[in-house]
């Protein structure tokens, strides 16, 4: 049994057991992309799946030859309008309850559903294929693992190259680039390269800022192989930096280490995060590190069970999540040290050996 | 008054006259990304806008930073659960009916909404920002064109550069590249470079497959500059083409042009998609035509309106529009001509300039 066809039959026992007849996926430019992936291997953005006692797929014509080669179902082919067509299949299955993901599914589209689907009873049933997706197989794992893997070779590659004067636009395209020349499908988010005082934005991107001797370079990137995301983040330094950068670098990397010992099936994602932020609130930091710690990593970048000071999340074997503390200093510098962990019978499992021990001074030459 | 008040004040009119006293827009993971920047400026991935009699808009710690450089409102920090907080605020403002977009509200967090905001009534109001993000300034065509521009700057290389034994990945990861190094965001869409084969499946992707001498390549490509996008499609063949090719070419041309003949103020998309298909069903191709004609490009790749067979769309002053028919025949090839086209006082503006007249030769020497 392909193991498509495997998560499927998963899907169909835990929506069969929330109380409908069928199970339907629309994926209309890329909504639910990763889900129809996960559940076909289809890589499209329009494709139809409907889980029930039979299983069917539909696309438009743009992609029916790709569906025909991806897929191990057969490819029924909509035109013009799909609505109508999709109601009509469902009606040819004889089935009533159709259950429909919430988190994906706009207003709009229930809305045209019910319209269209006289007789049918849509009912959102939350995030199942969100929920299967959580737990990793072993394959799975592996597909992250060479992500990872080729995200540290190409950060090892492009430490070798920055300098001052260099722009941090300039950096993140350079190492997509290498990336994508090495293999990787794409990168798993838009890279980030953030230096000196940009480095205090936890999510700013890579831009016109200069790379300057003696500042912070942080770099939070990742790799896409094979359809799975890496997500890493390693903070250096170009050139000797001053001594409150060390420090704070050392207490992140105390607060990292905290989080990753507090990992195991059967925590809370609020008790791990709690873990870490403790030790920055000790140290008077607690203001600093203004996200949460981290979140699940696989076809997504961000996906389930979350790490934070509220999540009610409880770690199972084969998640696999980010450690992620950060401390910012608005106008000065930010810190963040970010490892993949899967969670496994020893506890945490961690997939990112890039070295964190201290603070990285590159470009000394 | 900068343009992002403007919007907002032509927003707050459009809903109001819709029956609520606030319109809400939430922005998580990038769902409401192309509205927000449109209505704001801020390129983040999570930010809440609420416009009403007052406008306000909030974030997250990771992107208070960023939202100060690039938002002209007040920047209001969420930290931890954000809807009880978005809630407090429309509570704060005395509001009632609270007016939000139903084509990117997920059933989710409308539900959510819902639960945590008793005594405020959500009411689904369509999408009011795509409808005005149709009608274009010319700022807005201005940077279309730019994008344009060096979209065909990039193809004008890269013909010169292709030739037999490439990957087609090799050929859009160089282009890409070409791109972002010569000032693009980013890409518009994952470029398609398609040859041979590969070129019959519309939406196919760059790939592992070999250009061949003597087969057509297929670029559908697109530039993103300062947030508007380009999308231009163009086929040449590599090396003299077989006749069946140059006679697929012309007819596609044909209905290309018949398409940017049939584009004025007050007709619909689809006695526009209609005019082209035509040329292609007479040909007794029409089969090979097998999805619609044009649609809406702007700060996303696909908005409105639409040209299709079932696109009641009515074409307006500012609209800019793809115009692209193509013929596909599976395991051989296809051909696909598209240019962008605003909607004018005299009709189409093309865009577009990049020679189409007849199917381009290279590789020659």
């Amino acid at each position: 049994m392909s193991e498509y066809r495997e998560r499927r039959e998963k899907l169909w026992e835990k929506v069969r057991a929330q109380g409908v007849d069928a199970f339907l996926l629309v994926n209309v430019e890329g909504s639910e992309q990763p889900n129809l992936r996960y559940l076909t291997g289809f890589t499209g953005t329009f494709g139809i799946l409907i889980v029930a006692e039979e299983t069917l797929f539909l696309t438009d014509p743009r992609y029916t030859e790709q569906a025909k080669n991806q897929v191990d179902l057969e490819v029924l082919e909509v035109r013009g309008r799909w609505i109508p067509q999709v109601i009509m299949r469902l009606r040819e299955l004889g089935v009533k309850r159709v259950g429909i993901g919430s988190t994906r599914t706009t207003l709009y589209l229930f809305e045209e559903l019910k319209k269209a689907g006289e007789g049918l009873e849509f009912v959102p049933i939350g995030a199942p294929v969100e929920e299967l997706r959580r737990v990793k197989s072993e394959e799975e794992i592996e597909k992250i693992k060479e992500a990872v893997e080729l995200t540290e070779a190409g950060l090892q590659w492009i430490l070798g190259k920055i300098k001052p004067g260099m722009r941090e636009r300039e950096v993140a395209l350079e190492l997509e680039f290498w990336y994508r020349k090495e293999g990787a499908d794409d990168v798993a988010f838009d890279l980030i390269v953030a230096a000196g005082p940009q480095s205090a934005m936890p999510h700013h991107r890579a831009g016109e800022y200069l790379l300057k001797k003696g500042e912070i370079v942080l770099f939070d990137i990742g790799a896409r192989v094979d359809g799975y995301c890496a997500d890493l983040t390693r903070t250096v330094a170009l050139g000797e930096p001053d001594k409150e950068a060390k420090e704070a670098y050392k207490l992140v990397l105390r607060a990292n280490e905290a989080g990753i010992q507090a990992i195991k099936a059967g925590v809370s994602g609020k008790d791990v995060d709690a873990k870490a932020r403790k030790i920055l609130e000790e140290a008077g930091l607690g203001e600093h590190f203004g996200h949460g710690l981290g979140h699940g990593v696989g076809l997504e970048v961000h996906e389930g069970p979350r790490l934070s000071a509220t999540s009610e999340d409880i770690l199972v074997l084969g998640n696999v999540v980010t450690v992620e503390p950060g401390v910012y200093f608005p106008g000065k510098f930010g810190i963040r040290i970010e490892d993949l962990v899967v969670v496994s019978e020893d506890g945490a499992r961690v997939l990112s050996a890039f070295p964190k021990d201290e603070l990285i001074v590159v470009g000394r030459r």
